[in-house]
């Protein structure tokens, strides 16, 4: 039978590479972002069922792992690839986004987690992965509400790859140290100077292929001349 | 002139070790929390203010600050040390208390830094320090809203290191590796087994005394028969 | 053209399993241990060539190297795998076991790291990887040699990622965080309770494999089941 | 009694501010060094004792505990600060040199760590510290042979401290993380933009003073305006 894939926090970079390859492999994919409209391309395209889904809002969150139950059954793949940026000198930020920042990036995790691994943890198999960034293991300057989300999603990565691999669900956090190349013009940069986002999706779909007794639960990509 | 401190979730342990080592330094104690009342007896104790503060709300934290500047002046020393501790298995977590935790003690650390530095980096100096602890930096099982709050509070801490250091503010990061004396027993345990948090406070104020030109960022403390 | 890898410090485990992995997939092999007497049954399994080499000695590494490139020409893929156990109560280690094990383990890296650069840089490609352990990242008690050995090897590879990732080689350190189950009983076990070699020397292929827009410097592989 | 302090490694930076604030605080203090004809003004400022000590050999570094065993007894605090600096393009390295730098940094420590313990866990009591840098955390380009005494050097700090913090013995790694104000002219800088001495030397002795329900492992020190 099909494997099922959920790829929340869809934008045209990493997720959308990564559904393009859960569907090569045969998988059914949901995609699911803010707004829906948006995915409607990469849904007609790969052949996808597209969800709107705010991941601050528990409701929101437990509606579409209800549809999808529907529809697919228990899903063996989910991907939380949101997050929300907001940059700026501190002094400068705003209280109110700040605390969305922690609502989309940290606890939409924790809302998505709960529902993908109440489905997993019953079967004893399923992978949940979490896209991070440099952010999470390195709080930079004008950028304390991005690190905060970023290590807090770190932080229940962690915790859940200890509470729940013994249990079978492959917990694992990418830590993504380096900018997309989506979108980007590019011209002028060294050759692949920036992450083409299939190279990363390839290498998610290799965790997700990780035998048990040899799970990863996280692993950095960067480009070859990136410094770090 | 007498230094200003105020220090931010004040329970019986490591704050009121703090308020009373700042207070024999000479100090004005400010001590905050969100039930004032249980602050009265360490109140009167040093000579200390008591103000009641829920740290998750912006305007509370505002009128903190507000009221130290109409009393004492602006600060030169803040810790914040408040949290909230909600463990367990992870599919019985309720969304509403992982939020809470978020919101008390990573949002709210969020806001009393930037009532702090905005106060501090006109002048150039202050300390501003946060109250770590194991789950800063190892996300445990049944403990992820705990490991999430203190993840995003280490990245917001390390974030301000990186942009305020440059500008005279001084910002660390406790790791409190193990438990701490108050309250237990103890009686059969070996010495010293629990951190004495006279001793953690001594550190602290070690910290606050350093020369700029060696300051540190972060620093651990755990008991000696303490694993890690 | 075929592929050309090393495998240096070979014994029944990691290195076995990532030489079967390389001959499978096409490329020359040569394998590499202190006592080459050990290595025929496995190069005559996959048709590999077996050098005897001692990591602790310039010469004998020099000699590895021109051996291959007067067979082969320059390796496109160089695993250092060679460590030296020397475990057990601190006070009662013999210094000069412990510099045997710093000799063997990290300078050795150290030799192979020079010699398969100096052979990778010009041609801008090629994967010199590094096998590490829990101890490269945690120093245990009664471990100390085996810490510091793991510990510089890991320096090394971190280094050498900083120095030559953008002159085209792509290093990669490897956490492995288990036992491995080679020569394991393992019945009574929980299946899978032990690193299965073959599931190391996947992951080893796929990185070996990564787009240069997405490389990984280090990756952890434990057991679903093993604590950390 | 007063306190016996043995510091190795002397230069006239980090150690000879250590062995100052030691002597302040009326401790009998020892410095030795490879060279210890450059001690001697050190020691007759100080009323130190001055010891010749090549720190890669084991028979010079026994020597050198039991010429301080005859004059003063067992250590109260030992210091290890030796290194051996060997920086430049990694494939220009001399194998001799990278193999000295491990023998002077790492196995030096570990030397010295075992004449130290041997006296120290009888009694329950003492500090054993080491001398860190950035590179025992980072590695560098153009540093793999520093980054491998210095990583290996912390490998053998945090095993000690789990293995002998429980027995009493408090030992600690501090990570300098930038460049020491000694010798530099500083002119055109900004103020206090390398690490003063003695304010590095500050934080050691408070450290020593600990009380040991609340030891710090590892403790980062870097200048206000230092990136990191």
């Amino acid at each position: 039978m099909a494997e099922t894939a959920i790829i929340v926090g869809t934008g045209p970079g990493i997720s959308a590479s990564v559904a393009r390859a859960c569907a090569r492999e045969g998988m059914q994919v949901v995609i699911a972002a803010r707004n829906a409209a948006k995915l409607a391309p990469l849904a007609g395209e790969i052949g996808a069922t597209a969800e709107e889904c705010d991941t601050s809002q528990p409701a929101a969150v437990a509606r579409l792992f209800q549809a999808v139950d529907q529809r697919h059954g228990a899903p063996d793949f989910v991907l939380f690839n949101a997050s929300y940026g907001y940059r700026g000198p501190f002094l400068e930020r705003d209280p109110a986004e700040v605390r969305k920042a922690l609502e989309i990036g940290a606890f939409g995790g924790f809302l998505v987690a709960q529902e993908a691994i109440r489905r997993m943890q019953p079967r004893r198999s399923g992978s949940l992965f979490f896209t991070g960034a440099t952010a999470s293991v390195k709080g930079f300057p004008n950028s304390a509400a991005f690190a905060m989300q970023k290590f807090a999603l770190r932080g229940l990565a962690q915790s859940l790859a200890r509470e729940y691999s013994p249990q079978g669900v492959h917990v694992a956090h990418f830590v993504i140290d380096g900018g997309v190349a989506t979108g980007r013009d590019g011209s002028g940069d060294p050759p692949d100077r920036w992450l083409d986002p299939d190279a990363i999706a390839a290498t998610y779909l290799a965790t997700h292929r990780q035998h048990r007794s040899a799970w990863t639960w996280e692993i950095e990509l960067r480009p070859w001349v990136e410094k770090f």
